[in-house]
Parts: C-alpha cells; structure tokens; sequence
C-alpha cells in the first residue's frame, strides 16, 4: 500500500471512531530500545526507518518528531508533501504534547494506543490534555498494524550458570524478598532474561525472547509464545518452580490477580500504559524496579566472565586494527562500512560470539563528529591517513556484552587534533581513577570527564557513562554518568561505560571509551568507598597524545594500563602480525 | 519562672485545649537562620541555647531534637530528668515526625504556632499525621510568650546608591514584570532588605530589620514598626511609591488583597504556613522566590564594593596575624577567644564596618575538627605553636559581606598535617578555576574540591560553597556547591564560598575559605561559559604546603594569587609590622 492511502485509511478510522489526532510513537509494549519488526508501525506508515521517530496524524496534518541525528534521514525518506518535520532539540520546534494543545479544539479526542506508552508518561498527558478540555482515549489501534510482520520466533536459550553465576529460583527469592508484594510484574525484556536466566534472537543486537514475566512467592509465571522453548527448556523452568503461560495471556492474568486480591509491585516507568491500568489500583504497589537494580549490580561470575569476553574482545580488535592499518598504510581502499565488518569478522570468531551489541559507528574525519553516524554499505566513506578515524563497536558474547571505542590517527596529527585527544583523555583517566564515598551518584562524577574540556571551553552534548548489561543490552539503567540529575548511587558490581568526547562539526570526532566496573576501594574503612576498575583492554592512540598536557601520574597511569594490556592481550596473538602491532600500541612512554 | 514550672504550665494549656503534643521549633516568623529574642520560645521553655533544637512536649514526655554540634551543650544546659534529649544524626533516633506517630493515639491533636512552620513542611505534615488519623492544629500559642522580651526596636537605615547601585523602584519593576501576578509577598527579612535598600539591627551578625512586604505594579507596602523610621527614611520610601503600614497589619493586608480578587505570588518555602494559608487558594501562585534569585546576582557596584570589602577584611586580618604570631612566637598566654577579639577590633578600625558577620570559629588543635566550635571566653583553650589554628570568621560592611577561613601553623607541621592541608587545598584551588557552561548547577562542581581527599579516601561533612549576600546574611540561597541535587544553575554576579577542609577528630581541623563571584569566561563563545573569580585577598599557609603533591600550574596559581594578594593589601600597612607579614606570606615559591 502507497504511502498516501495508508495515511488517508487511518484519518477515515480516526474519523469514524470521532478520533481528532493520534499518535504513533517507535515502542513495542515492552518499552525497548530496539523494537521488533512486529512493531515497527511508525516505519510501515510514514517510510521513515530511523530508530527515534513519532508521528503525529490530524485530518489535516500528519507530522514526524525526530532529532538532530535524523533531520536528513527524515528528509530524503519521508513524501515531505504529505508530512511536516517536527526538528526535536531545535527551539522553535514544539513538543508533541504543546503542538496538539495548539492544534486540537476543546472536547475532542486523541487516540493512542496505550501498550506503546509508559505508563508514566501518558498518567502526565492525560492529566496535562485534561487541563485544557481535550479527551485521551487510549485504546485506539488501526487495523493497518495486520499488515506488519508476526512477532519473531525465534528459538530460546538458557544462559548457563558457569555464565550468569546464579539460578533462576535465587533470583526470584531475592525479589520477593525486597518487594513485599504478592506478586511483580516484569515486562522489560532484559529483566525477563535477566530473572529467568534466558535468551533469544528475537531483536536485533540485544540477545532477548519476547516475554513478559510474573514473579511470585509461590509461584512464577513466564508469558512465551510455545514455540520457542525446546522440551529441556521448559523442564527446567518448571523445575525452579515457574509456570509457562502463552505471551498473549498476560492480561488475563493481571484479572486473575486482581480478582483474588493480589497486591502487585510496578514501575510506572517501565511499564506500559495498557498493563499498568488494568492493575486493581488498590492492589498496585508503585515501586522502581528492584530488578533492573539487581540485574546491574554484576555478581563474581559475570565479572569474571566479562573479562574473558573483553580479553576476546580486545584480541578481535588488535586482529582487525593491525589490517586496517596495513590497508590504510598501502593505501588500499577502505570505507567506513568495510572496517565495521572487518571488526565484525574478528569478533565471530570466536565460539562464545553471539552477535554484535549495536550497529558498529565508523566515522572517518567530519562522519566522526556526527555522534550517532552509521556508515551504509553503499554511501560509506572511503577511509585515508588524512584524517582521525572514530570507532565505536561491540559485541554480544555468552560472557558479556562489550563497548569500546577508539579514535585513530593513521598519518600526521595537527596540534588541535592532539590537544583535543588529550583533553578527552584526561577527562577519561580522571574518571576512571576516581575513588568516591558509598552514596555517590554518576551525575556527582560527570564532571571528571569534562573538567579540561570545559576549561577550554568545549563540551561534549552526550553522557559520560551508561550501564551495561551481561550479555543482555548495550544500554542498561538506573545506573550512569551524565550531567541531569538521577538520585541513583553507584553501588558495587556496576558496570559503566567512561566515554568522553568532542566533536568538530566538519572536521573530525574524538571519543575514548572504556568500560568500567564499581569496585571497594582499598581503604581502611572498609566499604566506605568506591572506586572504579577498568575492564577494556585496548591501547590508546599515542600519536593522538600531546604528553605535555599531561601530568607524571597521568603519564604512569597510561603506561600501566598498556602494560596490562599488553599482559593479557598478547599472548592469545604470538605470532601474528597483531602481535607487533599490539607491541608497537603498548609501548612505554617517557614524561 | 523555673523550668518544670514552665513545662508544668504549658501541659495544662495543652489540657484545657485538648492538645495531646505542641512542638515548639527554634524559629521567627520570617524564618530566619537568627531569630531574635522576641522569638527564643524555645531556649525560654528549655533553658538550651543551642542555635538548632526543637522542643516536642506531651503530657508524659518533654524531648529536644539537636544535631551533633549540641549533643554536650544541651546535656550541660538541660534538665535531664525533665527533658529526653533526640540526637539527630544518629541512625536509631526516630524523626520529630516518625516520634510523634508512635508516641500519639488516633484522634489526638498536635498544637503548634503555624507562623513558626515553612508552609511547605507544614502542608507536608497535615498529609502525613492525616494518613496517620491524627490531626495538626496550627494555630496553638502558649500565653508564655508573653514572658519573652519585646520585639527589637532599633533604627533603620538607608544603603547609599553608590554601596547597593540599583533603587528600591527599579528593583520592585523588576519583581512585577517577572512576577505575572498582582502582588508578591516577601517575609524573608533579606529579602525585604534587599528590594528596598534598606538596612537595621534587629538581628545579630545579620543587618536587617523586621519587617514584611507587599510588592505591587501600582504600589508597594512596607510592614515595619512605625518609630524604626526617621523622618527622612519615610519621605524617601515614599517617593519610591512605597506605602508604610504597622507591622501586624500583614495579615488584615492579606486579607484585604483576597477580598478584592488580587493575585499574590508566594514561595512556600520561605513564608510561614500562618500567612500562607490566609491567602486564597485561587489567587495564589506558588513560585519560587524571584527576589532571593535576583538578590543573589550582584550587579557591579555590589561586587565592586566588595572589593573594597575584602581589601579591609585582607589588611585588618594581616594586622591581626601578625600580632597573633608574635604574641604565640613570643608563648604569651593567647585563648582562641582573644583571637577573635583581636580580629574584630582589627576590622571594627574600618569606619565601614558594621558588624561581625557571624560569631567566629577559632579552634586551635582538637577543637578545629569541631566544625560549629565558638569558644566561649571562660572556657577558651590558650594557643601555642604545637599544633593547628583554623580562624573562620566575616565582617558585615557597609560595602559589604565577607567570610574567609584560614589554617595557621605557627611552629613545625607532621607530614600528615601537610599532606591534609595540601589536599584540601588542591580541592580549593580546582574549584576556584573550573569553567563550566551555563546551566551548570553547583552540585555538579562540588566534587572538584572533594576530589584529592576522596582518592585518599578521606573527606568532609559540610557543603563545599554557600552564597553570601551584600552587606546581609552571610549564608544565603538559592545558590550553593554541595552534594545534594538543587538544580539551580549558577548565574554570573553570583557571590559563593569555596570552603574544603578536613577534620581529624581530637586532633586538628583544616579549611581553606575564599569567597567567589561568578563571571564570564573569556571565550570565544561568549556567554556560554562562565567561571569563577576569586575576590577574598588573604595568603594561604604555605608552611603546611607538601609542594611534592602539586602540579606546576597548580604552584603557579598560587604564586599569581599571593602576588596579587600583595599588590593589593600591601599599599594600605605600609610601614606596619604587618607588612613584613604579608611581604613573607606571599613570597613566591618554587616548584
């Protein structure tokens, strides 16, 4: 169907159903950052395929909200005869929320689909469009989402214990424990593998079944389409004492619960709008997420298996750095997209392997200053000595999830490009090796990373440092590092990311990042501080790094770090042609 | 009256009105970090003099909530047999709150002064002894207070233009033209202070008088004691279109504004619940104070003034020092009390000092790490050259506030004591010359001066900056650098202190105090970074400095400081022991 008669299909069902305005955001009902192609409606109605992205329809207009990374996407994609570009970030531009308000006539009716939604968000609109006489119904779908692809299904697994170190019954122990409720209600689905110690190839990048959860004293209950789980599977779930129910019954269930008076622990913010408001509101327990809190703390065996996966990962990237290097040197051509795959090529190699954790950004010279840039096989730029090249890559392996990146120098450096590497780095070491007392939050600690930037009055327009999950997603929270205000402290066994940056618009893009883990620091009083141990095992750009920006203890804590590479890193590669490359990378520089 | 009396009188007024507690705070009307002795109700009933208490009384218990600077004082002062004394800060004692729904049936009544109480705490606890079936009456006042002394009843006065640089009209157009509202009720006494220009005696170390005011497009209204102003004040305040009413007419002006539909902006943090409450719901708007966020920016002849401030705090402090380190070389008998003596009469030479801007800290050895110390004249400990001098003190000039710390060493330091005050300074010095981008909020910057004492895993347990107002308070908001999430973004012309330190408990205590205004950075963006300019001219102690633990460029600061320092205070003592002082103290050092 074009384009045009989906858009004028749906304004005769608002029509019909006195519906003024609606509103189709880039969520599935489980809240993820990457959504299955089940639920891809967004793309399917308005041709635009970027990951942020919500439209907007009126019968009059029919407008797309995205940001600045997609401003050109959202052009070259969308009939901009049939839709208005809403540019988020710029201050001109509206919200969604402000736009409707403007645009609609008291008395009359948006309709959303309420499963899209947190439940947080649309508790605030409804009250916000109340204030000002416009209805939200929240139960409107159009018949068009038939048209889109099934749900996946895709075969799960279950992750061993010598991976994730702790079975699924502990686990759901643990939660009852801290919610003192009948029941919690999971629907996020890394919380859902988390628990259950499951995984799947339902959606791209992040190894997870689509599956909503139901965790209880007595009895849990896992929400799966039957087909995915294998005999073995389901005897061992029912061995931890977890009931299978099909995906589709979850609803059903909250009934069941309400009716027999359950209470139920929820986190607004995580679950959707249509589950959250079918919850008895006597019986809901309004709680944030114990088990994103859980999940984020890494117990022994996760943190060991991690390393094994960063030892993997930092000899794939040595194997595939010191190609790239050769090609470069010789001049060979080389594009953005083919070091991705090269990178990709290494990292498969390995048995414990699964799949990349995000679509890798490789941003030669001005792409490199473009955060969220991703090189298309067909438009990629070919890669020289001329220029600092971005890479931003990870893989998903059965030990953990990695994310580095690196910024690369292949020729001569200018003195600017070597002051700003410098000054990033700086940031990134003073992060990296910062003790704190329990208690302390990310946001207290952002400014690490930023002090000689903004010394020189420079920035970066991202966070320093996300969670990350165990062979689950790239991006986890509560946990991270960024300027805004979170209340979540920084507890042991975290992992984050420390990646500062800078980005000259046209020019090149500088970003260092490593991932650490929230470790006690040794102390006399013991536990009441914490520190970070850095994980990554990847050199750094020397020929990027201007030492005398540097101070002696920066310069010894480089040289450690190399050294330590270089301990773990070479002896998986004697022999290779990375084995130089990794020594020459290492070695020791003098004050 | 005896204490048990009191109590014992009290009780029976509880009795007769069927009040089951009453608390009684250490508060005015307006709020005030000092009350006056009109309002000590507190210390009147208990017999405590402590600055924080809060008195809770039922018909069995009397019980006083103080936190650890009192914990000695209100055993020495109290009753114990009378009273229970509640430490604050140590985890098992319960909250005033968490006391009294143990300690109250359902149905009893708590009666309290509501004109005592931030509205804001006070609509937070109705809700919480509500869910708890107990009822809060807000307008319980003993006839005791009638014992207490009158309301003060000094003279006002008038800051010259040329010391506050902006008139009472332009500031009062100000506060309309941001205050959408009709009128704006202002009871904080600084604020009142501040928008009118005017100035008294009512409050120790803090030059205001007791006043409240209405502030209007058409009209202003001054509430104050009628014979506080002389003839000229009035004739002035008048041509300002300012209206002077009885200070109790408040309420019945209130009322008045109510009665003909008026709308007044409010900040329930800073008003009392009392006059809150009387203000019709519908026509008030809640808003934080535009006045203590305009007060806390000061224009050019403010700062400028200050200048001139801290130039006579530097040289009647040089004057002090040298005299103290003579009198301590020499092992005369010199107590901690006679030290603050000899700096206020130091300062008290300059014909524009005013007052004492706080009862200074001077805390030799041990008592240093006491964070509040104020050593009493009897009880002062004498000084001598074994060990640590911490001297925090201010003045409140015409020209106006000043608050600066220093630690003293008058013989040999321990290397724990220069690694200490190193660190500490370290912390001081980072701070002081961060640039950071507008929008940036104090906590954000507060960890770089807790950042070397963290990584030694040591710190301290008071904020890092507090704003300082213009011949006013010496603390004042919304402005701070503390851990704690404000969000208020630090805006140019805002005066704060940078003030680490550390505290060895029975040993010594260390804090290094300036104060710092903030300003644009030089930058090529203009206005889109700001730093800080440090304005106190005092030399640090460079005989506690482990110069081993600095940078080059962090020895360098020092040494432009210290030069500066002695650019600036040495043309005033020319000729004086002192400048031999000061010449010495700021000698340049080598890294």
């Amino acid at each position: 169907m074009e384009t045009i008669k989906k858009i004028k299909y749906i304004r005769e069902e608002m029509q019909a159903n006195k519906i003024a305005a609606c509103i189709i955001p880039s969520a599935d009902p489980h809240l993820s950052e990457y959504p299955a192609a089940h639920w891809k409606l967004r793309e399917y109605l308005s041709g635009f395929t970027g990951s942020n992205g919500t439209l907007v329809i009126t019968a009059e207009c029919a407008c797309l909200w995205t940001d600045s990374r997609y401003y050109l996407q959202a052009e070259k994609e969308l009939n901009t005869e049939l839709f208005t570009i809403q540019r988020e970030g710029e201050t001109e531009t509206p919200t969604i929320v402000e736009w409707l308000k403007k645009n609609l006539q008291v008395g009359e009716t948006i309709g959303i689909d309420g499963s899209l939604f947190a439940a947080s968000t649309l508790l605030n609109w409804i009250n916000e469009f109340k204030r000002n006489g416009i209805h939200l119904q929240t139960n409107f779908q159009t018949a068009l989402i038939q048209n889109l692809p099934p749900l996946p299904n895709k075969k799960a697994f279950l992750l061993d214990s010598s991976y994730c170190g702790e079975s699924a019954s502990s686990k759901i122990n643990r939660i009852c424990n801290a919610n003192r409720c009948d029941y919690t209600l999971l629907t996020a689905l890394d919380e859902v593998a988390w628990t259950f110690n499951i995984r799947g190839n339902d959606i791209d990048y992040n190894p997870m079944v689509i599956a909503y959860a139901c965790i209880g004293k007595e009895k849990s209950t896992l929400f799966i389409t039957d087909s995915k789980l294998d005999k073995s599977i389901r005897e061992s779930l029912n061995n931890n004492n977890i009931s299978i129910l099909p995906y589709e019954e979850i609803g059903n269930f909250i009934r069941f619960l309400n009716k027999n008076q359950y209470t139920i622990s929820v986190d607004a913010e995580k679950t959707n709008y249509a589950l959250y408001s079918l919850i008895n509101e006597q019986l809901r327990r309004d709680e944030k997420s114990i088990v994103a809190l859980f999940k984020a703390q890494k117990n022994e065996t996760e943190i060991n298996n991690l390393r094994k996966a960063l030892q993997m990962d930092g000899v794939a990237l040595c194997r595939a750095l010191s190609k790239i290097e050769e090609k470069i040197t010789k001049k060979e051509t080389l594009t953005e997209y083919e070091v991705g795959e090269i990178i990709h090529e290494e990292r498969a190699q390995f048995p414990e392997f699964h799949c990349d954790s995000f679509a890798p950004i490789v941003g030669f010279g001005a792409n490199g200053a473009i955060v969220h840039y991703s090189a298309k096989k067909e438009e990629a730029t070919s890669i020289t000595s001329d220029n600092l090249l971005l890479i931003d890559s990870g893989g998903n392996y059965l030990c953990g999830t990695t994310d580095i990146t690196r910024t690369f120098c292949f020729g001569g450096a200018t003195a600017q490009q070597k002051r700003d590497y410098t000054l990033v780095l700086k940031g990134h070491i003073a992060l990296a090796r910062q003790a704190f007392p329990t208690g302390t939050c990310g946001e207290q600690l952002d400014i690490l990373a930023r002090q000689f930037l903004w010394n020189d009055n420079l920035n970066y327009g991202h966070g320093t440092g996300h969670g990350i999950g165990h062979f689950l997603c790239v991006h986890e929270g509560p946990q991270s590092i960024r300027p805004q205000a979170k209340g979540v402290a920084l507890l042991s066994g975290m992992l984050l990311s420390d990646e500062p940056g800078l980005y000259r618009t046209n020019e090149y893009g500088i970003r260092i990042e490593n991932m650490v883990c929230v470790t006690p620091a040794i102390s006399k009083n013991k536990g009441e501080f914490l520190t970070f141990e850095t994980l990554t095992l990847f050199p750094y750009e020397t020929k990027l790094i201007d030492f005398s920006l540097l101070t002696p203890s920066e310069v010894e804590w480089i040289n450690n770090y190399h050294q330590h590479v270089f301990d773990e890193l070479s002896p998986w590669i004697e022999g290779e042609k990375s084995y130089e490359w990794l020594k020459n990378s290492t070695k020791r520089v003098l004050y």
